[in-house]
């Protein structure tokens, strides 16, 4: 079992802070991880990663198998020693990415086969063969092969999900548990629990995926388009259930009030292309809201993305000089946004933890959110 | 005059060594100058610059000029501030940038109209209206304008191109002394040489811009299509009578041999979009020369771009990973590729000016181009 321990309780609220012990390091919860999709965090080098405050990255094991395949991958001694980030990775098992392909894939009882998007070939995944996958992978976090669906979906595409992912669950664990890792350090599998917007699908979900027994239970199907009020409603509604001394980690969340919302109801772990993919089309967040930098109001703005920000960044370029960067398309513009919205999102978590070990959580959020509502740049 | 000092003279060639002084501080020579056409070396922080041995970088009068606008440099208290690089900054006065726009300009005694790569409008450059972009701009060394012709040229067109340049030259020279810095360091103003391949109009050339005095000089009209062996002669011409106690500057050149043979002929500051350029193509330098990194043979080379190289690319990716980057078309690699040629472009540099202080240039050089001609990557 994957060690983990809470530290503190927020007294209002359901928020907590934990950590989780990997062979790659400890982790801080809440925490939110970069996504990291074919091996590398877009525009940043490790380094970059580390400086800026991150403990934990995530790849995706349906990118990462098409390219650069699994045998790069095994010759090089796992994705740690591929991409030099010496800290902690979850992969995805590739279920949301193969939902994301549409007319790509087909789903049956024994498995998914799908068309790369990379060149239209034929592959098959299976529960089995997708723990495999993670292992040539080496991450310190598995996924199971889940499916996911759009929201909202009708009962029965949505009991038809959940059986199938709860079923796909059984084969995961159980092809975990006949398998070992393949490089020197432990893996964990995480379960992920679907049910659309369904209480009782999602109880039961939970119900099984606990009785198969993870490391951690994800909340998958979430962030496919229902408001953020049933979100927030179906988060609730399982951390009532899943067990309190285990991660909690939601999948594919979010903007930074999302995920305050989300650890005000007891979730610990986050990944979101929003901050990096945001920054690569010119959005930078600050505390006073979203800026799009390559607009001409900041032409001539000598100040920083963000006042008193500490990143490298605005320790070192205006407003201004990012913006010219944009404008003359020098790519350098795609890396500085990005270690800015990188740094804002752990420094946003870490402030979360910090207000959870002072107890004064509802008090942080409010602060937060009114400021970030503002957008007074 | 700018503070220049002879260090040491190879014995055997007229290779030198020496360093130049400014107010962002000290340069040793021989030196390559990364190029930072619109402010930024393409893909680099100054951070990775200077890790990297950068001492001085290079900036373009034309495209600054354009983008983002003197007033904007003005603003941000010149271009140092404006892109955060902290040592000297060199800028080529729009002569080149403006040849190569072919059909898009007319030069006329009094200057030179062109229209914008970007938008086709309307511009006008004379000698000392460049004086003053780069007084806004805030170069450490400044360039005067010059007309750039192709070669071969017909005499007829050299001897022209030649009598605007040293014309221009005066103008630029007094407009110089008759200005002042903007900012609170000085500036300093290098004489272009041109004449094309044509011995009586280089040496007419070079005697006229002594006359007039300049802080350094700079041989022009050179890579733009003569070969190796004219280049050569040229230059070897040309430091034959150019002062010795002051800074040479071949501008535009080029590759690590050319360097090489520039530096056995007494130049001693170099600038070229060779390693930025070829890096962002996939094109690495090596000592066992080039090496077209997203070839599939180095798919699975867990080994670095060069063995015992100490750039951050090569102490930490294989050139697996790196060419997985290019083939998912991952901008990271185009960073990590310019680190890599930038660190060795300095090296190459520093190795040579290590040789001439020790007094064996000659047998560095045979061993490094032995070696680079090998290939066997």
């Amino acid at each position: 079992m994957m060690e983990f321990h809470l530290e503190a309780r927020d007294p209002k609220t359901r928020a907590r802070a934990a950590r989780f012990i990997t062979d790659h390091g400890e982790v801080s919860t809440p925490v939110f991880m970069p996504v990291g999709t074919i091996g590398t965090v877009k525009t940043l080098t490790p380094q970059d990663l580390s400086d800026h405050g991150t403990q934990i990255i995530l790849g995706n094991t349906y990118h990462l198998y098409l390219k650069p395949g699994m045998n790069i991958l095994r010759k090089a001694g796992g994705l740690h020693k591929f991409n030099a980030w010496p800290g902690p990775i979850l992969t995805d098992s590739g279920g949301f990415q193969i939902y994301s392909l549409d007319d790509l894939k087909k789903i049956t009882e024994e498995g998914v086969s799908f068309r790369s998007h990379w060149d239209g070939s034929l592959h098959f995944f299976t529960p089995e063969s997708v723990v495999d996958l993670q292992r040539h992978i080496g991450s310190d976090i598995m996924m199971v092969l889940d499916q996911c669906i759009a929201n909202p979906s009708d009962l029965e595409t949505a009991r038809r999900a959940h059986h199938l992912t709860v079923s796909w669950a059984k084969r995961s664990r159980q092809h975990f548990m006949n398998t070992e890792e393949i490089y020197n350090h432990r893996q964990y599998l995480f379960g992920i629990v679907q049910g659309g917007i369904y209480r009782d699908l999602r109880r039961e979900s939970m119900e099984t995926l606990m009785e198969i027994g993870f490391d951690g239970y994800a909340i998958g199907g979430l962030a496919v388009g229902e408001s953020a009020e049933m979100r927030n409603e179906v988060t609730e509604f399982c951390t009532d259930i899943l067990p309190e001394e285990q991660a909690r980690y939601l999948m594919g969340v979010g903007n930074p009030v999302d995920l305050l919302d989300s650890i005000e109801r007891g979730m610990d772990m986050f990944d979101c292309v929003i901050p990096t993919r945001n920054a690569r089309n010119g959005t930078v967040f600050t505390q006073n809201g979203k800026l799009v930098i390559r607009n001409a109001r900041y032409k001539e703005h000598m100040i920083p993305l963000e006042k008193d920000c500490m990143c490298y960044t605005c320790r070192n370029f205006s407003r201004a000089y990012i913006r010219h960067m944009f404008n003359v398309n020098e790519v350098l513009a795609l890396r500085l946004a990005t270690i800015h919205n990188i740094y804002f999102y752990m420094k946003l978590i870490r402030d979360a933890r910090e207000a959870i070990l002072n107890g004064n959580f509802s008090a942080f959020k409010a602060d937060f959110c009114d400021k970030y509502s503002n957008t007074g740049n």
